[in-house]
């Protein structure tokens, strides 16, 4: 079968004819991939970003955004049967530490990321685990679908937190209107009652954003003002940060209400705060990981019912190089999905 | 001034010239009137229904759903000002026992209940306490806001409770979508991304509920089978029971999910299960009085925002018995409101 | 290996030669029984009790609460190894339906019932799944565990359920200090700073539950006017019904206060209640069952920690018969466990 | 009557004779002072720490930690009566603002702080608001419990946050042993079924939350390892910080397990992290005011039943200026109580 494969750091990935892989676990399942989305972490992975902290033995296929058509189930396999579609969650992960046992499969012990440190969905088939399947709902194209398994789900995990959180009536500061956080805006407006306030730099991404859904859009200049006068005084009940650098950590501390929340999200910078601040406004701040099973079950019924819209554009596998070149150089608008096979 | 009196039960009240209430406690505060909500619990007032578990001297004032203007204020009144439009929650509470401060008003140890065992807001004044009023939005017209201050405040507090526990893609299920129901199947919609099935023997109620909402709406017969159907044999995640008699409770405990919660709003009738079966489905079963203080704040902060719509019909203050007898003939689309004053 | 069996319903079990069990299963975990409980559940699973609602294809393996010593893992086990000391969770699951993943496992749609529906405990050697098993600390012996693994789960999830509901300065009222109740009085004392108000109308109950630290113990009759009394007449915070017959339903909503919890785990009888007093009362009821994997591991950390006694009566597999019937009779005092092998 | 009054910053404050105060409001109470504590923030105001962030005319009388007796009521004052005993929260509020509605006193937006910004509780008598009292149960003496409104309200708040997320069988880390610390050992014995890690570097510290029932006590060098060692590499469940300077939020940051929570109590220094490692770690930080008003009745039930012991020194209310003077040296074994009045 063809896969996509990254021989060396910061060379581009080659289009390779490598064996079908098997199935081993009586728990394994084979995945004939109907979509893998192209994110800008294979841009990272490729550059040699991961390399240290994270490091896989070369070559291995690239892709950890999967979805497509069960095609051999283990003798232990009985959540999904083969023709069954399916999206992969991007950790295989083990099921009996104590993060797999309390649906916080992001804190398993023994987890692989396929893609990153194994094998994953740049390629016509994916040999993964029972645990990370969901089913996809009748009707639901597996290639639409693809890149929730890490954008949206990492927006997600944010939002269903944000939620139990906000009250009707209040109000939500969202850092950033890019990939994640335009699905952030359409989580926001679907699960909670709650004013949506974007800030963004960006002309065109506050567009995006108001286009969404959002309720009033702001330019990051004057915003902590804004956002003051917009709430009465009081602040926003929740900020939820796509950024994570460039000043948005102590902005946030500065619009977030009393005993209100900080969502983090995006990260590259650093929080800096004087303990007195944080015990007097009583701030909670939270960091985010990407979601958990249960998180990704809930986000496609979601997307299933209409909740969210995703645009991607199509490339066939072999492409692949090409749709990577053209995310680098911002000619993909919206999501490049690599498409191995159709139904 | 006016005030619709109730001198006898069985009788209709009378709309009597008394003299203007005036401030007696530094918290005390003077509503002008500008909406007052006609509710079918005053029909059961005047019938004498409320004779014996809640004596009360006659002749009083009715009316407990009441909006409209600050006229005056005690000493230590700092949270409204004259001439602010305002809302009065229905009880009258004391701020200092176990409830009050807990943030449950309604378990109060010494409330009056106006229009009910004391003077109401059927008059062009209502003297009250500070703790009872919640300041609308600017441009907000206190008649249409009126009946949220029982109707809308009793269905909300039980949808937020459903939405703490509702996660994305699970389906509530209503139980009647009358006064009550029709708004709670809008607050659903707003504060959560739940599927929504009405079932309600009515067509005509029917209809309502998917004109403001519900994904699905089924007649009684054979709902149990056709709930089970549309959640894939799993159940409905939450019943709310804005009904509570008629056999609703038994059909609850059917058609909820294991270890899913059953709100009851809705009484006359009786729950009866055996505890086996209680304990196999592990479900949670929660009643739900009206609203409290917050409730009401975040309730008016939906309305303002539009996410509920009431539809009102205007009476004449003098015309309370006609509007009463309008009610209890059927002849009332939507809630009928006097109206006292005019801004 | 030997292995007490039951051939017929209504005929004391017998001890057979049987063959030792093999790994299938790449989850699959051979055990070494170190000691099984003897439970009320099995004398009615030998009257045939169960013969209609859980029908088992005779002759099965008894025993329902296992604990004792790894002795094979199949490939894809790697949460415990051979030697461990481990305690067998009552419900063989499968691990990826809802229920599994949201670490509900009692809630699972593919579950065996070890000692139930398939072969259990009363045995040299067990079969397992790997998802089972909770790892005993050191030093901790198996056989002082056994009963744990059903009495004490099912008073450790209804403790918990109490515990996030209990604030400082709170009071629970415990019906039953029987088996079940006289651990929950412990869990409850070790987990909370509530009030422990018991209430059995056996004085050595009674004499049982204040010897493991009930603040109060009262006799069923004229317990809800005490109740009332020692708490001010607000009533119990949470009323934990081991009991759920005999009127004890009634007396929990009598005596619970307004807004409080009740917790469900007996049964037998029937809660029967007007819906108006669930609603003035703004009661919550909650069914308890057996616990899930993460309760019993929190339960048995809270043991292995001195926090809950057990007093546990040795006897011989062989002897399953005679421990069988002196429970019958009445002449168990603790729990009856039988010692298949020793370390 | 006498009072401590402050005149001018960096001076000791005298023992004036000054008018009585009168009720002026419907909610006004009188308070004949049992016992007012002793506190280093009293010390601080003297320095004139606060002279910017929270200036005040003096002379003003000092004392924010004041229990005592009810002397005379407002007309509208219906939870405590003359003659009660009672300890006063530190904050006077509103009744109305969002925070006070909602049993978030401490966010109250027209808050007094008595012997802070108004007259305080080193008098003979105190004027406060009915919102501010909590009754004590019979026998209980004010004097001894004076210092639960400050020092102990603000531990009972942090450890009743720690309650909501500890689990059983899981571990909390505290540092700081001292003042505050020393109650929070002991409110998380009684409150939870968590193990105690205590991390000081004072070896009397260390003893003292020995005594108090600490589990395990560590020096500050080479805590990390310890800590993540006794957990067997998972890291605490939650750190508990009534330090917060001096490098303890890094070193909370690094001992925290993932999906762990960092409570912030104590103040002073900078916390500091880069975005990418609160993500990874997926950690909840959480600041800390001073408790509500019902943190301040359980902490008061939880006392009055024994949980915490605390040690105070009296003095004569003549004798504060002794009593400051002794706490600045160190000579004060627990907790200075000034005695206006006995009985």
């Amino acid at each position: 079968m063809k896969a996509v494969r990254l021989h060396e750091y910061k060379r581009p990935p080659s289009v390779d004819e490598v064996s079908q892989p098997d199935l081993e676990s009586h728990d394994d399942v084979l995945v004939r991939v109907g979509g893998a989305g192209v994110c800008r972490t294979d841009l990272h992975l490729i550059d040699g970003w991961f390399a240290d902290v994270m490091p896989t033995e070369t070559p291995f296929t690239l892709g950890h955004e999967t979805a497509g058509w069960v095609e051999a189930v283990g003798r232990d396999v009985n959540h999904v049967a083969v023709g069954d579609s399916v999206i992969v969650h991007p950790l295989k992960t083990c099921g009996t530490c104590w993060g797999c046992r309390h649906g916080e499969d992001m804190y398993c012990e023994h987890s692989a990321f396929p893609g990153v440190n194994t094998d994953g969905g740049y390629a016509e088939y994916l040999r993964t685990g029972a645990r990370t399947l969901v089913a996809l709902p009748d009707g639901v194209e597996p290639a639409g679908m693809a890149p929730h398994a890490d954008a949206g789900l990492t927006a997600y995990r944010a939002v269903r937190k944000a939620k139990t959180v906000l009250q009707a009536g209040e109000s939500v500061a969202v850092f950033g209107a890019g990939g994640l956080g335009h699905i952030g805006v359409q989580l926001l407006k679907a699960m909670t009652s709650a004013k949506v306030i974007v800030i963004d730099p960006s002309p065109a991404a506050r567009d995006l954003a108001a286009s969404v859904g959002a309720d009033v859009t702001l330019d990051a200049d004057g915003a902590a003002e804004t956002v003051l006068e917009a709430t009465g005084g009081r602040g926003a009940d929740v900020v939820l940060d796509f950024v994570g650098e460039n000043g948005t950590p102590a902005l946030a501390i500065e619009i977030v209400r009393q005993g209100g929340t900080y969502l983090l999200v995006g990260y590259g910078g650093e929080l800096q705060v004087p303990t007195m601040l944080l015990i007097l406004k009583e701030v909670t701040i939270i960091g985010n990981l990407v979601g958990s099973y249960g998180d990704l079950s809930e986000l496609i019924a979601l997307a299933a019912a209409g909740h969210v819209e995703l645009h991607t554009v199509p490339y066939d596998l072999a492409a692949a190089p090409q749709a990577l070149d053209d995310l680098d150089n911002g000619r993909v608008r919206g999501r490049a999905v690599l498409i191995p096979n159709t139904h």
